[in-house]
């Protein structure tokens, strides 16, 4: 009893399982991932809360608390929780209905918002309902990244080029930034592709240079995840030194400082009931994200996550935001990244990231003044153009066109309508196709495979057959969606083979025969009946025959239960030539 | 080239088939079935009619023109297309969202609401897509048929009584009724219980009577389909007679007299988009419904229906009802029944009762002035309540409690939130189940049974095992819903059995390998081969052998794809027991 409290209690907490082994060299990655990601996420936290409508400073409070609480409840090592881009829209809209931008109502309901988002995803993580997450097929979170890496990589180059641009789909930020390129500022443009090319320079080509001079890999690779950090000071001193603000390049500048403080949501039910549906959206959307994102980076390193943990994790993140001035958050896509690169090795790292934000709204942000928000921009751009791979549409084409369906549609509908419809579409398609594939199961004529007690489909193999028997191999379950073809086949089967005395359905691939299959079975047999035909079935599985047992089928059935089709052709041979020989 | 065209043509228009073949005996026996049906099916009309919150007489308009095309477009010899209670109640539900009942706004959107489902159903027949229908089990079908029926009756108890009331499910009907209770008309309320009461009996106790006293079945059974005509002919009669129309009696009364109208459906980009949910729901329920029963009523002569072909029938009838002042119709149950009982031998006894109803709209209408609406109301009560029926509960909770769930739900959303909501509830479920089911795929280690080549599921039968080989059944497709899961139970057993030298995965059940599953075998043969234990596959079906052949998967695989399960075993232990003799 008591191993089963302390397991129960590590899985709730996965902090006890990374955090025993937890040592210097980690703490060092960990802390200069923090480092790195809070320089990245004061400035990138204040853009999504005002995206929300919110005051700035609430980005950061959404940033703190959070992380924390997801670095003892989750399980992903690297992801990053936060205010992110869909989220904050999503949270505009929402809020936008129920109180006016700019009035304390709009903030409470904000943070209602994340109240009730929180509740409804620890819910699910506890009824253990993470398993929807599985009906992200690879492919589509693969086209799913690949689209998202390409619209927020695009959504940046507005700050590249110094011009003002918007949109939520490739299509709406192409036409925004086309109408702008009158309007480059070309000194922002020069700060931005320097910052951009020298940062790819440092992931690609810094270390392969370094450890070719003799230096050590260890110090290679430390070099290389700094040069994000050197870029922005680098950026930084230019900009103060050459007042480049006064020559059109825009900076971060003054960042509101402070403690988060404690809130409370309301408890209105009307409140409540306005923003229940919204909530329950929000939560969906934000898993979906975070959790693509968690498996990406936990495959790359093979780790696993849990999708059931993970909504406790994300649940508790978002009560814990709504008590400290938060609004939703989720596992963020482009700070993961930045968090996974720059060497998170565990969640501590998010501890840290939350300790440096704390402490840079209180002391550091005077610094960040001058920092132009084109580095930004190409920290993300570089950050999330790494994970942009269209090699699964050449794998999947080669492999499987319904896989290619489901992918190619994930990245046109994520990139042309945004990601919250291409994501559903790529799910919803990979749905239907599986469901499709189902309701037309293969089906094979089978027959001995001499000298064996085998029998396989006779298009296939040379196999002995009988024209007073058919078996009929059914590779599916029998489920409402197949139950008529089922019949259907059978009927047009026995009509083309007038010598016919037995049917037998051979299921080692029947998992399982619902009540419309049943249902199909029993006019089966009582057709074939009429046409003097037996109805036999062999090879049933275990749980199939504990349920058929527990309805009157068999005592309809007219004919036999095998256990092995071998025995079935045996029997029947036997008894078909006794009959004649009468 | 010509014979492909000309069977091309005769398939998209079975007419030709029948048509070539008819004679006099047939069309006598066509003219006797379209008599009965024409008299049963005019007080049907107008009582369906009203229950879609329409004009009586657009009952009639619907049933004329979409008879004639379906007989020329259908593959049901039997099958008589109109209007039905549950899709009349359907396109009340509908309607009633975008339009007032009693306005020509109201009209316009049931016309519409045809002309959608006419579109949407050709376009299902055009593009082979009748599958869809198959994913309404039969425990949805017969919960949501119930529950409707329930809901239509209880609908038509305000007429009985002589109150107004309204509302789209049970709790709304009964509200308004019992809100209602001091407003009862007693003059109509004697007039429908003795309409209902009557009904009843001739349904269920005239028939046995007549035979009893020596009457011919034949003879008793077409007085027993005459009674609603006679309940009908004397109830008017009562109220012409005794002006109960001044008691407060509600009558028909005018029927426009004339050949049904030309009309035309809205174009409205936005009346479509607030109709086309309800059109497509519409649609398939129609289909559903229509083509269970034209399966049922064609078995029993050994014909077949094309489901494919039904669906361009019954897109051709619906557009052909939008043109022609009618409003959403399918293949009614009893009124098939009736036609087939009757002897209708071809779809031209469709075309006899659409005549037949032509001249009761040019001629007999007036006549009707008279007809109490409760009596027309008792028509449908009586009607209806035959489809009622729970024995469903009773079946799917002894057979399957994933069945039993769907079902309940259905049934519980029918009647409480009313028929579109109630049956999407009972699909989405059904799909989710299914999907849920097979995202934690029944596995089985399995070991030789004595004597045979056969392997069986160790819990389950005494079998022989080896503790250096590890045999695991999948007895489900592998896909993305349950790739990770099958990853996490290997691992686990691997983690289990330290003498482990070689994994079996043993796949005769395994219909389907997906893009996702293929990158969870590569992870699972990866680790594998880590752990210094060779990973084989078995009884791979031909077509799961053939995709897997067109990526690189087996260059990579550390060990053997074996034909049998046996061979596997004895190849593996005749090499194990080598190496270990060395």
């Amino acid at each position: 009893m008591r191993g089963n409290g302390l397991s129960a209690f590590k899985r709730y907490l996965p902090i006890l399982d990374w955090g025993r082994d937890y040592d210097r060299g980690v703490f060092a990655n960990d802390m200069l991932a923090a480092v790195i990601v809070t320089i990245m996420l004061i400035p990138q936290s204040l853009a999504y809360a005002l995206l929300a409508g919110l005051p700035a400073q609430m980005g950061i409070y959404a940033s703190i608390l959070p992380i924390v609480l997801y670095a003892i409840f989750g399980t992903s090592r690297a992801l990053a929780v936060g205010p992110v881009a869909v989220v904050s829209l999503m949270t505009a809209a929402a809020v936008g209905n129920v109180a006016q931008q700019g009035t304390p109502e709009y903030v409470t309901a904000a943070i209602t918002l994340a109240f009730l988002s929180g509740v409804f995803l620890l819910g699910l993580g506890l009824f253990r309902l993470g398993f929807l997450a599985n009906f992200l097929s690879h492919p589509v979170i693969a086209g799913f990244i690949t689209a998202s890496g390409i619209i927020i990589a695009t959504s940046q180059l507005k700050h590249i080029l110094g011009v003002k641009a918007s949109g939520h789909n490739l299509l709406e930020l192409l036409v925004s930034l086309f109408g702008q390129i009158g309007a480059i500022n070309w000194t922002t443009f020069v700060i931005g592709a320097a910052a951009t090319a020298t940062l790819f320079w440092v992931r690609k080509g810094l270390k392969p240079l370094l450890t070719a001079r003799g230096v050590k890999p260890r110090m290679a690779d430390i070099a290389a995840k700094s040069g994000p950090v050197a870029v922005v000071a680098i950026t930084t001193f230019i900009a103060w030194a050459f007042s480049l603000a006064e020559h059109g390049v825009r900076t971060v500048g003054t960042i509101p400082q402070g403690l988060p403080p404690l809130t409370a949501p309301s408890f209105s039910p009307d409140l409540w009931a306005s923003l229940v549906g919204s909530a329950v959206l929000i939560s969906i959307i934000g898993f979906v994200e975070s959790v693509s994102v968690a498996q990406t980076l936990a495959a790359k390193k093979r780790q696993r996550i849990d999708p059931d943990q993970e909504l406790i994790g994300l649940g508790m993140a978002n009560m814990g935001g709504a008590l400290t001035g938060g609004y939703p958050v989720t596992g963020g896509f482009s700070r993961s990244v930045v968090n996974f690169d720059a060497g998170a090795e565990t969640p501590a790292a998010g501890a840290f990231t939350a300790m440096g934000l704390l402490m840079a709204s209180l002391f550091l942000t005077p610094l960040l003044y001058h920092l132009p928000q084109a580095t930004l921009a190409a920290t993300i751009i570089v950050a999330v153009l790494s994970l942009v791979d269209f090699s699964i549409l050449k794998k999947t084409w080669a492999y499987s066109r319904a896989d290619f369906a489901a992918v190619s549609v994930t990245i046109l509908a994520t990139l042309g309508l945004g990601v919250e419809i291409g994501v559903t579409m790529g799910v919803a398609l990979s749905v239907l196709i599986h469901l499709y594939r189902s309701s037309r199961p293969h089906m094979a004529v089978v027959g001995q495979v001499p000298g064996t007690e085998h029998y396989r489909n006779v298009l296939r193999h040379d196999v002995i057959t009988d024209d007073r028997i058919l078996t009929l191999r059914v590779d599916e379950s029998l489920y409402f969606a197949n139950a008529r073809y089922l019949e259907d086949r059978i009927y047009d089967m026995v009509a083309a083979r007038p010598k016919l005395k037995h049917v037998i359905l051979m299921c080692p691939a029947v998992n399982e025969i619902d009540m419309s299959a049943l249902e199909s079975l029993e006019a089966i047999n009582e057709r074939l009946k009429e046409l003097g035909v037996q109805f036999h079935l062999s090879e049933v599985k275990g749980p199939v025959m504990d349920r058929l047992r527990r309805c009157d089928f068999f005592s309809h059935l007219n004919g036999k239960v095998f256990l092995s089709q071998h025995q079935a052709v045996h029997t029947l041979v036997a008894e078909t030539e006794a009959a004649a020989a009468e």
